[in-house]
């Protein structure tokens, strides 16, 4: 614990606590407020600061004083976290930070106020320390990454000119293990999708229909059954026309990562790993698209039993692309898919959400070699070249509409529970991303 | 509105109130005090009354002064209700009684609060009007009706001496339409079943995992999708074993009663009927079993998205058996289904609920003819010959226990909702039922 100090764990503890759910709407007070506190945090740092309103959370932009010959670094971050459901299976309170044996447990930990606040505290070491950085600073905080970015696009369009970058910085991905960095050079793309089945018009009682009325939730259950076939591929027409297939350089630096099946048995626990058939785990992870369901219901689920026949069924789905697969087009596939499976004893509501595009950039740019030697100079070891089956849809907006690259330098631990219960960040990872961050923007500088 | 004071009304409103929930722990103290309120009210009657404590909810029963030279009715009912989930689907609170246009809608208002509650003004006015009854009469009204009477085999046992009677009378069925009394003389069996699959420790992160960590929700579909095969047959093997087909004279007779496919959608609303191929809509509901989902759950069930991959789904199911099949047969068949099915990357918890098993008898009896001229009388329509879909599992155990047939002459009308949102019971069918009690009880004497 060399460069945190306790008033650095209390402002990061105090940046745990807000609830700032996203896609909750009763914590948009909660966001705001977040907000708020990281812009007076940041303004305590030596940066200029301000609150962006938004149609959704706002954001928070920081800057140093930029010099027409430095390079511009964009470090992009989120303050907003995910939901906390099941609340029941948290060891200790989500909101309330948790320290032992030099690890935080809290909702957000890692994904992304420790990750973020890493940065902070390394531009306020440095600007501590030399009175400047050796690059023009724009830090850029989001409210709205778990909840899609929805207002982003937007924001990057209208402030083209003011946020123009040569390069953008995310810590929001993992390591490979807790003393091998990574740089992260792929990410999959997400688009998620809402389907409710409604058949009577108020629940019935099972006896005197069921056998003649069809129950939503059986139908629903029989058509997310109809997205994998039996040897775990995505059974959706056209589904996979446009993925890359891996490089075999790729399949082979991954094989030696130890990243394989008894590393995943062991850190989730489940009796058996599954998926599509011909690749390893974190091939299907990294590389390979998926048809998930994040959340199912329909009819009773109180104590004993209540026999009803339920009028409605919902699922929320998402899906995880890879390139070149169009989110857009992926929805539209699967919906075509729902309307010729569905039985016509039930009526389909479809309702397509948000959506983010894969992204694959090219390691070897000067950038992408300035950041494996920024993880190089933290960490003491050579990060490892990974993909990662998570999401940062606002990365190919970056690319899209700022024309920019960017650079995904982890400091998450694999085992970290991101958007799960008991989300944890060790100090240490704090400490290493404090120095990353120094030695980064000493070499994207040069 | 001949027979019904507001009296009347208001203590029919007094019993309605009471949110006797059996299958819900929390209203145990509220069944209690329903099944006291029970008991003071039959006292009022004339009768002498008891309140007799089981393991689970009491019974309440009921006297007239017995005389050895006449024979002994028994009349069942049940004061417990279902739940009222979806509550936000009542336009009425459920506990409530709302009262318009002669219809009274409330939790239990048919099932069976309302049809026991006739039974008793019944009796009420026949003693007030001759001082006695025709017969010996025993009320037994017990609460735990909706949560598999699971304590009501062992009270039969262990009062067989005190319960002896030579026929039971049940109105806990439905007529055929408004105008058309129905003598019920079959009801389908049940079979509850709880099923869980479990497969990473904790949630995890769908895109950190998703791919290679089987989802428990998809697995869990895709097992509910395994019951039925194409045509709508339940695909668990032998389950249709031991089915007795329907006898011509019955298929013949069902088809002239207008409950066909149109009536159907009528009274549910929804967009197509379904079920098992080869037969009617009334054929499904009365005499083919199924097997249902009356809940199912897993992951995130809140606003927006929440890109989380379950460690676990949940699925409360209920099989509806008919003559001969055996409940625990059944579940033992599914059990095995399940355990052939599941894949290796889930683990799988079945838990075998509560059972009652399908009841068949005789409508040409002494007793089945007094019944019906009972019907005939109250109604003056001749009664038609039907059964029903739902379960009273108590109708098997008098016959095994106490050797004694029961009469089915139920009150409630197709769409009264029961065990849904907005249960309502027209007034006009508590006043029917009184007068069917008193002719019932004229024409069980003779």
């Amino acid at each position: 614990m060399k460069s945190l100090s306790p008033a650095h764990l209390e402002d990061f503890f105090t940046f745990l606590r807000f609830a700032s759910i996203s896609t909750e709407p009763k914590e948009k007070e909660t966001c705001r407020q977040c907000a708020e506190w990281l812009a007076e945090r940041l303004k305590r740092t030596g940066l200029q600061t301000e609150v962006c309103p938004t149609a959704g959370h706002p954001i928070v932009l920081a800057r140093n004083q930029h010099r027409p010959d430095r390079k511009t670094v964009m470090i992009y971050g989120h303050y907003d976290v995910q939901p906390v459901d099941p609340l029941e299976l948290w060891r200790t309170p989500p909101f309330e930070p948790h320290l032992a044996n030099g690890i935080v447990t809290a909702r957000g930990a890692s994904d992304n106020k420790g990750q973020i606040f890493a940065h902070i505290l390394g531009v306020e070491k440095a600007l501590q320390e030399t009175g400047d950085l050796p690059v023009n600073l724009i830090l850029f905080i989001e409210g709205e990454e778990e909840s899609g970015s929805a207002h982003l696009g937007e924001f990057l369009q209208k402030n083209r000119k003011s946020l123009a970058c040569d390069v953008i910085v995310i810590s929001d991905s993992e390591m490979v293990g807790p003393n091998q960095p990574a740089f992260t050079y792929g990410l999959r793309g997400i688009a998620a999708m809402e389907v409710s089945l409604t058949g009577p018009a108020t629940d019935l009682h099972s006896g005197n229909f069921g056998g003649a009325v069809v129950n939503p939730v059986t139908a629903l259950a029989r058509l997310v059954a109809t997205l994998h076939d039996a040897s775990g591929r995505v059974a959706v027409e056209g589904f996979y026309n446009r993925v890359r297939p891996m490089q075999a350089w790729e399949r082979a630096a991954w094989g030696k990562l130890g990243l394989d099946e008894k590393h995943f048995l062991k850190i989730t626990q489940a009796p058996a790993l599954g998926g599509e058939e011909g690749f390893t785990p974190i091939e299907r992870i990294w590389a390979r698209p998926t048809a998930e369901v994040n959340g199912l219901w329909g009819g009773y689920q109180g104590a004993g039993t209540k026999t009803v026949l339920p009028k409605e069924a919902h699922a929320k789905l998402t899906f995880r692309l890879v390139p070149d697969q169009q989110p857009k087009e992926i929805l539209n596939l699967v919906e075509t898919h729902f309307r010729k499976f569905y039985p016509p004893a039930v009526r389909l509501n479809v309702q397509h959400g948000h959506s983010g595009e894969p992204y694959l950039v090219d390691p070897h740019t000067p950038f992408g070699q300035a950041a494996q030697r920024a993880l190089h100079k933290a960490f003491g070891v050579q990060p490892a070249l990974t993909r990662e089956g998570g999401s940062i849809p606002i990365v190919a907006d970056f690319k899209s509409i700022l024309g920019v690259d960017t650079l995904l330098l982890g400091l998450a631990l694999t085992d970290c529970a991101a958007h799960a219960p008991n989300e944890t960040f060790p100090l240490e990872n704090m400490e290493a991303g404090v120095r990353m961050n120094r030695a980064l923007l000493e070499e994207l500088a040069k």
